[in-house]
């Protein structure tokens, strides 16, 4: 791919319009019975929207690439996610709301079953979460640090945890201390190269440590870490693209990528109610404002057709709020689709719709998925998003005389 | 981008059938009150043309990169703008039909009014053309050379002019000799590599004699230089496309970027008649030509709506007289658009249409922005153009076994 920031650095300027990206979640969808929950809902907003929009559908990575959540936002918000990568143990620790600084590195966590040096069930019998919090608890309650490196241990769900490690000189250049399979032996944590050699140790070293700890239990008796992940460095918001920018939010991983890129995460409340009302007291502080929209990715992945057209609808409700704002741009789409019918993220495109007094409207009347297959923005890569918005703020110069 | 010449090397053949590229600059448009010119324009000949063609709309750079007239025309001829830039100094010296040669070195010229070392005005109070034409000519008569390099001015307008120097070993790996904001002190330029260093002095020589010169004006008492450029090395069109290529434009800028990608540049006259007759009056001796009309881009930069209906209009009338002389294939597109409404070049995807035997044809009655976006080409790159009207022109062997 073209770096997209290279050529923003020579043409982006700091004045323009107020851009906001609304994204709903796993938005784009098949369709059963011969509609998908965007067609089924009823959006009256939505569709008067896209009479004065223009429409298109992302492609979220490449054809076929279906994306986590992390490629799929970074892809939003123009930063190539093959490029640009979020390990995973800092993309589990953001979605539990762990801070994570320039000298931590963080790791994901697995409690498992070893039994003569064995791996034999490396999710432990997947016991509940507040059982495993228990056990989360003994463990910071023994271990504090690993040869002069501080440790710490965050509880997640079933039998998932996250470890933090601090010290200035900690590599996360490391292979996963996890054989991966059951039945074989346990696998210790290995450097990719010698400056990480001192980490491996520290790794290996709280392994055999929780062993100990934990040694008396019958199930929950050894631990898997990986994805080690230092914080990444990503270029931030206010330098490539010059805008002051907020993220409203309601669950911390979005929180937590939007943090990365150098937004302001604002207090967003519990609803999506509660959401437009951070944007409504934020609007003057902030020159673009990311919105994000859970819940029809988590009805996508539960299979809830119904539950999904109601958030769409919900949504769909707040469109006046946001328009009275009067927005420069307002862009609706998700991060990729998550279809009921395949209870996952899914590569298919995703519905995109910009608003703007220079959008080149006038050829859609609704906003579903098949609308946006035929919009005048035709297929494009979600990467290219921010570059558009961009310039239907006026915030791009011209390129090349 | 993938290289498109590193592919087409491998499968141009110099045989085939004969290329025509009407481009009307700027004409992509946005619909007021629910039509865009291409919508208003009464254009039976382009419609018809639409009904045997394929129609579809290019990005000319990226998504919601506006490109100047550079980047615009070099993406259609199949140079990536990203890759080859060409500098501002040779766009201003082609677009007042300055000859450059191998050693030469031009840059854009201000007149400037400084005061006690600080400009306060960077365009000296916007001189009227004639005037300033009367101090490039006093500049003339007493600078021909500094250092041996020889220095040569050409007026352009009002407080612009472009200066040309001459010598084997000019580097212009240089910063601009401009403070960019009025009211700071004068910004000298400065070698951006060891080797240019020699240049940067010949060039602050330069303006230090100027601004003797020049010292009892009142306001054109300065120069500032900027855009630094040397003859740009572009592949020819008759290496990488293997094709006699000619260009028929009147305006000198375009006359200039045909130039550098090696076409022969013909006598064109003043109107599109004129330009009609130089593409008959040649059609025997080239395999590709590039016909460019220009005032599609005037009135969209000047929001004239009527007067850009108008001219494609004219446009339309010549189409017969195009098909008169039966090309293989006629492409007609835009280099970018110039909405009415935006008074200025913008990101709007072009409209494109691909008329030859070989045309997917039967979807289009008509030839406007939101029929292209429908069309069976959909949307694609402007890069991507010239490999296509090659494939048409039966210009391309099998790529592979």
């Amino acid at each position: 791919m073209v770096n997209r920031h290279e050529i923003l650095k020579e043409i982006v300027t700091s004045s323009g319009g107020k851009i906001v990206l609304l994204v709903m979640d796993g938005l784009g969808d098949l369709p059963i019975n011969g509609m998908t929950p965007l067609m089924k809902a009823s959006t009256p907003n939505l569709d008067s929207l896209a009479k004065e929009s223009e429409l298109g559908q992302t492609i979220p990575v490449l054809y076929g690439i279906t994306p986590g959540s992390g490629p799929g936002h970074l892809s939003l918000f123009g930063y190539d996610p093959v490029e640009y990568k979020i390990g995973r143990g800092i993309l589990e620790a953001l979605g539990i709301d762990v801070e994570v600084e320039k000298n931590d590195m963080v790791a994901r966590g697995n409690f498992a079953t070893i039994s003569d040096g064995v791996i034999v069930d490396r999710r432990a019998g997947r016991p509940p979460t507040e059982e495993s919090a228990k056990v989360v608890q003994v463990l910071k309650e023994n271990i504090e640090e690993v040869d002069g490196v501080r440790v710490e241990f965050y509880p997640g769900r079933e039998h998932r945890f996250v470890v933090k490690f601090t010290a200035e000189w900690l590599d996360d250049s490391l292979t996963d201390a996890d054989p991966q399979k059951e039945g074989n032996p346990m696998e210790w944590s290995k450097p990719l190269k010698p400056e990480a050699e001192r980490t491996a140790q520290v790794v290996n070293k709280l392994i055999e440590r929780i062993g100990e700890v934990l040694k008396d239990r019958p199930k929950m008796n050894w631990a898997l870490l990986r994805g080690f992940s230092k914080y990444p460095k990503l270029p931030q918001f206010s330098e490539v693209y010059k805008v002051k920018a907020a993220a409203i939010a309601t669950y911390p991983m979005y929180r937590g990528i939007a943090k990365l890129v150098g937004m302001n995460v604002l207090e967003s409340g519990e609803t999506i109610e509660d959401e437009l009302k951070a944007l409504e007291e934020n609007w003057n502080d902030y020159d673009f404002f990311y919105f994000h929209v859970k819940k029809t990715d988590s009805y996508g992945e539960d299979g809830k057709f119904d539950e999904k057209v109601h958030v769409i609808e919900e949504t769909d409700s707040i469109i006046p709020g946001i328009l009275e704002l009067k927005p420069d741009v307002l862009v609706v789409t998700g991060d990729h689709s998550t279809p009921c019918l395949m209870r996952s993220h899914s590569w298919h495109p995703v519905p995109f719709l910009i608003h703007s007094k220079f959008a080149r409207k006038g050829l859609s009347k609704v906003f579903n998925e098949f609308e946006c297959a035929r919009g005048t923005l035709g297929t494009f890569y979600a990467l290219d998003a921010m570059s558009l918005m961009l310039a239907h703020a006026g915030r791009l110069e011209k390129y090349g005389a």
